[in-house]
């Protein structure tokens, strides 16, 4: 088996685009990573594409083809959805068919549009993200979801908004460089709490924004590094997914994620590393409560610590453990369908030296994603480690 | 890399069913191949499970870990969305993970509600597998795409609406033995040629109906298979997919499918098939031109004969070469999202000689399934073989 390394990468400006459609929003994110990459585009030979409510937002479906067409690539595409996971999952099936040698090149990516919603109908139509017949019937929205996930947490673990604003100070912090971001301004603790509630425990601060973007990744194989004129010097080593019942009345514990779980522990075991040897990591922050059960599954800390972690800064950008640096979803943005795969276009170039904060993790070499559906129904996990960079040894 | 033996087949009935939601009838369908199978629950490794348009007749996505919990499942879940193409993509992610060791045993298969919107809704809807841009918004629907299609065959090779006429007879008399079907009922040339038009030169028996049902399929891996007490005598021995321009205006020629050549040549390449070797198929005939452009896509015809041999009987139950002995698109249904996967079961009883036409195809060791996305933007082609039983020669 190869390893598939990651030969380029491309990010739109994650924002409130609403006159972009997906199609043009990932054609700019596809072309800026194949362009990145340096390959030449015959060698493309698939398309690996997420996204979440495009039938809901543009009433489009069938986007593989689409946007392979965008790219000006006559080849296989693939749409992925598994809600807020889609090019998680994405990247997953593009790893695996790279690894596997079925592939020498591929874009896997993913795009939203959103803001053409109006703020109820987006609600709405995130929330296909739940169980419709028996949380979103009940009047669920994830917001509440989450809310109930943070009270859970609270009550077995201790901890309070205080502690969670920590996440949403640290993480505008981090994207306030970060040109990409859809919020490049820097929040107090004060400003968070003094926000307006959202869903009790959880205020306007804790919660990530209605975003739209691309993401975009070229995958090769390793024996495709070697012998052409391609820089690629992170690999995916590791890939990991997890499910979980889908509606939180149907599990055991709202503080915990297992799907999270499983996923670390798959991606762990099939790169060979322990959460001790990861560097940096992107984790998906959809809300502050979020980030912080994230680091628990992924090992980073104990169930209960990541709060206690969270608060006296071990995530932060000069702390022992940096997370999401790229401002994560919270200042970055979630474009929904993009988000996976802008993760690891994220921890690429802060592994490659050339990310607007790499300085804070120069020594890094192992790195890992972590990208969730829904209330984490499902999860996805990938890791990412530097390697010689044999083109450029060759050079 | 080992083979991807196909362990059960389940299928509901196919039919108007709008009380039911896609995650009951995907559960009928997941179940019974479970049954079929005979594998422990607990050594399902993961769902693949493909639906088309959730988000618009149910209001929900996310569908993968929500069939998963259906199934009494606990395992990573995905969903694929490629139009009518979608369980036929999420077959091949299966087969492909199956024969690369990443799974020995994975349910695949799909499911779709339509019947529960109005008419004029799930037109709409099922529009969204083309391109809403460039096609959809200038009045397009999906109909009067195949007309094109249609009208654009004649026009280069000739043929007429009686020489179409035959394909919906021959679909509808395989169906009327087929209890999974949605018509069981025979017709006559006269009755398809008299039926109304909906978009000339496509009358209401060129057309496939709206379908609610779902399907599945067990894969386990040949080591599984024969460690095991399980049968199963078919393998899944080539795969492949294809994409094209979404927009029929973007075509060369409106014809012929170049996705469907594509996936077609990989699959016979990667199963070590010809096109002369294939026994009997299954093949996408949402419109009888469909399926006329789809025996020529998979070489059993030259451009142009298609039409020939459909007016010939060539393809009939007592042809030399046996057509949707199921009843096809055209009279067993089209539930979008699980048509990939029921062909495989279709094809998987014909070989295993349990089928109600199984007697037609006696001696068949070769089969084809022919999965297409909106105007053939996406096509997926599997091979399937008969191999010796190891379990049943070992009992």
């Amino acid at each position: 088996m190869t390893d598939a390394r990651v030969a380029g990468v491309g990010l739109t400006h994650f924002g409130v685009h609403p006159e972009r459609t997906s199609r043009d929003l990932f054609a700019e994110a596809g072309l800026a990573a194949l362009d990145d990459a340096g390959v030449a585009r015959e060698d493309v030979a698939a398309v690996h594409y997420g996204n979440f409510m495009g039938e809901l937002s543009e009433h489009q479906g069938h986007q593989g083809p689409l946007v392979a067409e965008a790219l000006g690539l006559d080849v296989p595409a693939t749409r992925y959805e598994s809600a807020c996971a889609s090019s998680g999952v994405a990247l997953r099936r593009a790893v695996r068919d790279v690894r596997n040698g079925e592939a020498d090149v591929v874009v896997v990516g993913g795009a939203e549009r959103m803001n053409n919603l109006e703020t109820a109908e987006s609600t709405d139509a995130l929330a296909i993200a739940a169980d419709g017949l028996y949380e979103v019937r009940a009047g669920m929205t994830f917001p509440g979801a989450y809310a109930l996930m943070a009270a859970s947490y609270f009550e077995q673990f201790g901890g309070s908004r205080e502690d969670l604003a920590h996440i949403a100070v640290k993480n505008h912090a981090n994207a306030v460089d970060n040109d990409r971001a859809q919020y490049q301004q820097a929040i107090t603790v004060a400003d968070a709490l003094e926000s307006p509630p959202v869903a009790e425990p959880l205020h306007l601060y804790d919660a990530c924004p209605v975003t739209d973007g691309a993401s975009a990744l070229v995958l090769v194989s390793e024996s495709y590094a070697d012998t052409h004129d391609v820089s690629a010097p992170v690999a995916v080593t590791g890939t990991g997914q997890g499910g979980d019942k889908m509606a939180l009345q149907d599990r055991q514990n709202m503080a915990t994620s297992p799907a999270a779980t499983d996923a670390a522990t798959e991606a762990y075991a099939d790169a060979g590393v322990s959460a001790d040897d990861v560097d940096v990591a992107e984790v998906h922050d959809c809300f502050t409560i979020a980030e912080v059960m994230a680091t628990e599954s992924l090992g980073f800390f104990d169930p209960g610590a990541g709060i206690t972690a969270a608060r006296e800064g071990v995530t932060t950008k000069d702390g022992r453990l940096p997370v999401n640096l790229s401002g994560g979803l919270k200042a970055k943005g979630h474009p929904v369908g993009a988000t996976g795969t802008s993760q690891v276009a994220e921890l690429t170039r802060l592994l490659r030296g050339d990310h607007v904060n790499s300085e804070h993790v120069a020594d890094a070499q192992t790195a890992v994603a972590h990208n969730a559906g829904g209330t984490v129904a499902s999860a996805v996990v990938h890791v990412l480690e530097t390697v010689a960079d044999t083109e450029a040894d060759a050079a």
